[in-house]
């Protein structure tokens, strides 16, 4: 390929896959250079310069096994979006906002139709999000990938003034958490779902799930949290820390933002808990503790904000719920 | 883990692999901000705001099946060489420095030992290039992997000045090609040599490969031309282009940094092709033709530059050789 002839220079993507290709290139915000026969994808980072000490935030990140979901009923066009999502509210809760993504997507083979599904799902999820799919990789590997099996796997690079990262040195005793709603597993728990889902009908509606399959439930994409902490952020309300509730749950994931000295209480039955959770845990005799260790259980995202903000924020954000309070000690207790 | 506890905040990577922490922790250069808890890594971006037109070069890459063949003779050390130095010089190509690191360890199950010395190779190979290893992930599936296997990917982002990005443009007929050596495979052609060298002894030493065995000379490390092209650019040498020899060989790469209307000339004999080259060829029986668009031949790295200035590169670094020249046309010829 020369790259005269590259309009939407995505590379080794190009070929046969141009409808994906064509979404790729509606990602690209005027700051990508393209044309250059790239090695590597561009992005003109003039913004920094406006800015007083730009600092970057990166994170990678995989879908991990939601993807042997999607492979097992055929719908991929969420996993973009469960990817790109995972990752913005990653780098989102130190305070930054995303500027590019980078994708990997590897597998035994590649076939045309699936991959060009994924990349338009992560380009669709990439425009949503306002930035561009900067670049990424495709790799067959019959050798190390199992038959059928799919990893997709991506860097964020986000961007934050040095005195606006978010880091929780502020939160006290009494603090609440706000909790924005998870829309079902997101990317976490997956092993333990699909041995509980072992040999069930996936497409068939169910009346736990308000109507809907297994397969919609399960895969449901994650949630992106940043146009709700833009808009507190607009309103110049402190949110003191925030935390994205991934693997680990609450247990794992909120002592991580909070300073030496403080643990967090979580109040059962203070927030809606999604029904593929109950089903879950019904269907698998799954202990409640070990529901909050594996997953979200609807807590998607967590501000934690000093009381006296609590009314701003559920004015701003009327899906927020207090979901409970900083308290002194360490660690995190459901009660 | 409690964010005051994380001395070296590499999260998910602390338990019990302290010796791959600490050399994480040595790659942190003074813009690393550490100790927030961070789901991201986090880089103080100053020496942008002193860029005129600051471009970040973003690059996603794997180490492919050359991690089946470490598996097999238990030889990781040179796997985070092969990962770094392979992003490195595709961002070079266009004139970028690289800033930091992102890795992406995958398998069905990551043994301490294992995963301690990937990480600690990867730790060794930014500490070399002096950039920091500012996050990553690891995953554990063994639905999507098979077993004993290893996916080890990354992404790289670097810097240039947009004036500074080196884009082929000035590439005339009669440039020079000047090649900077190989150390062997590299990271391309391993399913083609795996595949040669099914049944035989990787660890006898033999005498086609100087003494060597087939594990040394197949799991050679990738080469990093940084060092090369910053004497040049120390200089004041007008690179033209540069190419980095990955998959697809000088027949796929070289045409990536030309201008429409150009083609290249490649001189068989005009440089030194490693031994293992030879022995795959005739152990596989594969055409030469074939050889050039699966393996770098020899050709680590290609500087493209006009006649005069061949001397004074020369001069400046020992190692390369002029193995062609730029014609009218399209396409690559080996002649």
């Amino acid at each position: 390929m020369n790259y005269r002839e590259a309009g939407v220079d995505i590379g080794r993507k190009a070929n046969a896959l141009q409808a994906a290709a064509a979404k790729i290139g509606e990602t690209y915000t005027p700051e990508v250079l393209k044309g250059m026969g790239a090695f590597g994808g561009m992005l003109l980072a003039s913004r920094l310069k406006g800015m007083r000490e730009p600092v970057l935030v990166a994170s990678t990140d995989g879908v991990g096994t939601k993807t042997l979901l999607a492979v097992q009923t055929g719908r991929y066009e969420g996993l973009g979006f469960d990817l790109v999502h995972h990752s913005v509210n990653d780098i989102l809760v130190q305070g930054a906002r995303p500027l590019f993504f980078m994708d990997y997507i590897a597998s035994a083979r590649l076939e045309e139709t699936l991959l060009g599904a994924v990349l338009a799902s992560l380009a669709e999820a990439c425009k949503a999000v306002g930035i561009p799919l900067l670049g990424g990789e495709t790799a067959e590997m019959p050798g190390v990938y199992r038959e059928g099996a799919l990893e997709l796997a991506g860097t964020i690079v986000g961007v934050v003034e040095r005195d606006e990262v978010v880091d929780g040195k502020k939160v006290r005793p009494g603090d609440v958490l706000l909790a924005l709603p998870s829309s079902g597993l997101h990317t976490n728990g997956y092993s333990l779902a699909r041995r509980v889902f072992e040999g069930w009908n996936l497409e068939e509606p169910r009346e736990e799930l308000a109507g809907r399959s297994l397969a919609e439930a399960l895969l449901e994409p994650h949630r992106c949290y940043l146009r709700e902490v833009e808009r507190l952020w607009g309103a110049g309300v402190e949110v003191k820390a925030m935390v994205h509730i991934t693997g680990g749950g609450v247990y794992e994931n909120l002592p991580r933002v909070l300073p030496l000295g403080l643990g967090a209480e979580v109040w059962r039955g203070s927030f809606p808990v999604p029904p593929i959770f109950g089903l879950i845990q019904r269907a698998g005799q799954v202990e409640e503790q070990e529901m909050y260790r594996v997953f979200n259980m609807g807590l998607g995202y967590i501000l934690v904000v000093s009381p006296d903000r609590v009314g701003e924020v559920q004015a701003l954000l009327p899906q927020s719920h207090p979901v409970g309070r900083i308290i002194e000690g360490s660690g995190v207790q459901v009660v």
